[in-house]
């Protein structure tokens, strides 16, 4: 397998594979590029040159073979494995986070919450008793975390996501509004609502002429 | 202004505008691609090629005007108007979103919060009365909005969609976990955390070796 993927390709993978998903539990064998596009909103082209970087999957004129293509993807992204997780921040957008429905069954064992306050810390979420954030450190070297939601408040993004990394937790996402910083070799997605609306407007004004 | 930018540089606008707020803010006058990329994590070439689509603000070995590049970028997103949001869905994901610090700041003002639970509905969160999200079409019509935030439970995701886009509503950020179908003069992001961890167990499994 090709090393050097580009990352919006990467990015555009989980979409691939939750369409051929549900395309696998309709009972569907064969799908074309071009019915792929059409639901994922990019072109027949754009779909053929990304599944293009993991082998050749489709046959000229014949479509993608939806299991075999699923079954791939699902190698490829390191969803055939099961990955342990921390919640750490259980204010209203923690708790949100932690009760989403979906983890479990898409491999992700959300393993342990932590939070500062003494209010939340002993509480039971979600069946889960709230950990202490002061544990965080000493806990993530009794067992290891594959990736660590920060959802704390923005001002101590930066230290809860630095012993994550000293820790050796490779995967952060991070919802709160601060950016951080991480070595290279840690992935970071950013969930902050103001970007994501930010990247709209562009849009909008070219609606409103300009 | 070229009309043609691709979608990926229109989504690494904002991260721009967020750094030159902040290099303005410490005072400074002039920024290299070369730092704009490392505080980044994007290549130099990548900078000057995607602020190239803007025209020429950089003279070269000079860097770029801070001041100068944030004003352009603030016209560009179309961070000099008011946007008018409303959030459907007030459960704990929806609340946290509503108290989100920094939508104001940039120009987002949320106008009118919405649920379907009537324990909800009348009661006052952030400073505003909870709204019947019976009356949302009703509303839409006397006030055009530009923005929804949808945060209701999945299986009505589609159905509050339909009514803001059929409203006229044409930009939608969609935080619940069922994909939504929109005429493609809508813009819609969709905030899914099991999408986001997805896009890095990518990276985590080649580190594992697999």
């Amino acid at each position: 397998m090709p090393i050097e993927i580009p990352d919006v390709v990467i990015d555009r993978l989980p979409l691939y594979y939750r369409l051929l998903s549900r395309l696998d539990s309709e009972g569907r064998s064969v799908v074309s590029s071009q019915e792929l596009g059409e639901e994922l909103g990019v072109t027949p082209a754009q779909i053929r040159k990304d599944l293009s970087y993991f082998g050749r999957f489709g046959k000229q004129g014949r479509g993608y073979s939806v299991p075999r293509l699923l079954d791939e993807l699902k190698a490829i992204l390191g969803l055939d494995g099961r990955w342990k997780v921390v919640v750490i921040g259980i204010g209203r957008l923690g708790r949100a986070i932690a009760s989403y429905p979906g983890f479990e069954g898409q491999g992700f064992d959300i393993i342990a919450l932590y939070d500062a306050s003494s209010g939340l810390v002993g509480t039971e979420i979600e069946g889960q008793r709230v950990k202490d954030v002061a544990t965080l450190e000493a806990d993530l070297k009794k067992t290891a975390v594959d990736i660590g939601i920060v959802a704390v408040p923005g001002e101590h993004a930066q230290d809860v996501v630095d012993t994550l990394v000293d820790a050796g937790v490779h995967a952060i996402l991070n919802y709160t509004p601060n950016r951080v910083q991480t070595p290279p070799n840690v992935e970071v997605r950013h969930i902050n609502p103001v970007l994501f609306l930010q990247s709209m407007t562009y849009h909008l004004k070219q609606r409103r002429g300009g």
